[in-house]
Formats: structure tokens, C-alpha cells, sequence
């Protein structure tokens, strides 16, 4: 299948994430046509990402610069934080823009099964930007899961006594979402957070 | 979303076939995770196939030599020469090892409508090499289309005089395929290739 190079672009670029071997090989195709205008820009462009990514040291999330442009922007209200678990998350909340605030990014959620323990998570600059005395509010915007809800609950019990206000996203019926295809946990916890209309 | 580079190699990789924005984001954060690991050796793997990578002067296909691997490899038989539209062709039957002769990679198929002539198509090394008399068959593997079919009957026409078998690829049910999702076409040319049970 083309010589060693070829297929181990091939082999490598299988093993992404979204991308089974089929749509391997169409990608691979589709650069190694182009080599000059497509293959080697993506390649000097994840040479430039991998240059330059590192992890902010305040909130956990990926970035050129550290601290990431999130914590380093004046215009962000660094008195509202945002839990979430993951940088995708961050990255899904960034592109909705309903939030004005800074974030933290756990790196996981606490798991009995999956062996995650409080000191696996990304927290020690949570805490410590909590005991700074500027955060005014904590909002836990972790998945409706077991985990997001024991991980939730944990850090309630840790930043309960630092006085900051603790919210947490709502649970409902998704915009756009019909209520036959959604399951009853998703239903009860939309019905339990019922408001006059 | 994470800086100029990260946002960069998401713009990037959502434009290859097969990854959306979702999916690019997803790929772009598990390479960014392990930039030494994965981000850094997939940069490499594209350099080399970049460097690398050329167009069989024999076949057409794509391989890190010219010629590929497969034309120069005494073991094929070069007698036999398979006519398909693509590389992707090639390398899905390359992967079923069904065929043992060499191939032709036109590079496309005759279109009126997308403007594609006889002139866009790579075959002055396959008229030369069955002109060489070596050849003894040349199969059509080309698509069940009528841009696959004007190109077969049209590379038979040009190949007639030349006196080598000339043979196109079965059409009818596929192995394992339920006769009542085919369409008419199909099974109409599974019906007329019909054979003593």
C-alpha cells in the first residue's frame, strides 16, 4: 500500500481519535496529493503546536502562553470561576460565550472504578485561588454523571467553608430537544427544576 | 480556544475528508495532550511522506519509489495489468490481494459534465506498455457509473486493435449483501451475469 512512509502516515494517523482506517486512508490520500500545499503545512503547523502548548498554570487548560489567555485577559471576570473536566468542555463553554469568567479545568472526575482520587485532579490552584480571598463565586459545570456528581459533591464539601457562593449548571430538557427521546433521569431532573412560566 | 498554533491545527485538520469541526477538535486535543508522544511524531511521519512520496512513472499511483513497489516487483505478474480509477481503488484491492499483476491509475474518469477529456487521463504508459507486448490482459476495473462505463467502453475502443485480452470487472450482488436493499441497476447486471448453479 504505497511504501513504508505512506503507510505509516496511514497507520498513524488511524489511530486519531474520530478517524477509523477507512477515513485514515481518504486523508492520507488527500494530503499525499498535495504534498507541498497540504501535507507539509499541517505537519509545520503541529510542529508549531507542539512548540508552543503548555498547560496554564492557574486553571489546567491547553495554550501557547501560560498564564493562558483566559487567565491573563482583564476583561474576564476573575472573580467567577467555571469547574469543568476537561479542556474540550472549556473549549465547547468558549465557543457558546455564555460565560464571562475564568475557568478550571479538573483533568478527570473522581472515579471509585476508573481508580481517580482527589489528588489526581487538577484542584491545589482552585484551592488556592479560592483562598486568595478574590473569587466571589464557584460554578460546577460537570456532567450529569455519577462521577461529575460525586466529584461535584466532593468539591462542594472542600469550598463550602471558604464562604464563596457554589452553583451548579442546571440539569433539564435540552433547547431543541423533544421529551420522548430523553431518558428518565434527564426528565426527573427537568421536572424537579421546574420555575413558574 | 487555546491560541493562535492550537487553533491553527483545528482549522486545519477539520478541512481533511471525513473529520468535521467536532471530530478536528477531538483529534487536535489527544495529539495536544502528548506533544512529545503523538503530536511531534505524526509532524514527522507527514515530513517524511512529503519527502518522499511521488508518482509511479509506470503505474501512476503514489509510493515512496519510482517505480512503486508493485511495478517493480518481479514476483507481480506484469502481464496482467488492472485499469482502476484511483489510488484508494488500487489500495482497497491491494488489501483484498485478489490480484497479482500490475496496475493503471488513470487518475479519474472520462466527464462531460466535470469537463474531464481523454488528454486528463493517465494513459500514455498504459497504451505504451501494452503496445510493448508483454502485456497479455488489461482488466476495467473501473466503477459501476456511467462515467466508470463511458470510460471502459472508451479505453476499449483504443485498446481493441492491440490484440490483448481486454476484460471488465463483474457486476452483481455483493458477498454478504441482501438482495432487497440493492438497487435495480444492480440487480439487473447480477440477473444478466447469472451462471449454472
Amino acid at each position: 500500500m504505497g511504501g513504508g512512509d505512506v503507510e505509516r502516515l496511514i497507520q498513524m494517523l488511524s489511530r486519531l481519535p474520530g478517524l477509523g482506517p477507512r477515513s485514515a486512508r481518504r486523508a492520507a490520500l488527500s494530503l499525499l496529493r498535495q504534498p507541498q500545499t497540504k501535507l507539509l503545512p499541517l505537519a509545520h503547523a503541529m510542529e508549531a503546536a507542539a512548540q508552543s502548548v503548555r498547560t496554564c498554570s492557574v486553571c489546567g487548560t491547553l495554550d501557547s502562553t501560560d498564564p493562558c489567555s483566559i487567565c491573563s485577559d482583564p476583561q474576564r471576570d476573575h472573580g467567577l470561576i467555571c469547574v469543568v473536566e476537561n479542556v474540550g468542555d472549556l473549549w465547547a463553554l468558549e465557543r457558546s460565550m455564555v460565560h464571562r469568567g475564568t475557568y478550571q479545568v479538573l483533568g478527570g472526575t473522581l472515579s471509585a472504578l476508573g481508580g481517580v482520587g482527589p489528588d489526581d485532579l487538577n484542584t491545589a490552584s482552585l484551592f488556592a485561588r479560592v483562598a486568595g480571598g478574590q473569587v466571589r463565586e464557584v460554578i460546577l459545570a460537570l456532567g450529569a454523571t455519577v462521577e461529575g456528581a460525586t466529584t461535584a459533591h466532593w468539591l462542594q464539601e472542600r469550598l463550602i467553608s471558604s464562604g464563596v457562593a457554589i452553583t451548579r449548571v442546571g440539569h433539564g430538557v435540552p433547547i431543541g430537544g423533544a421529551l420522548d427521546v430523553l431518558d428518565d433521569g434527564t426528565l426527573a431532573a427537568a421536572l424537579s427544576a421546574r420555575r413558574p412560566a
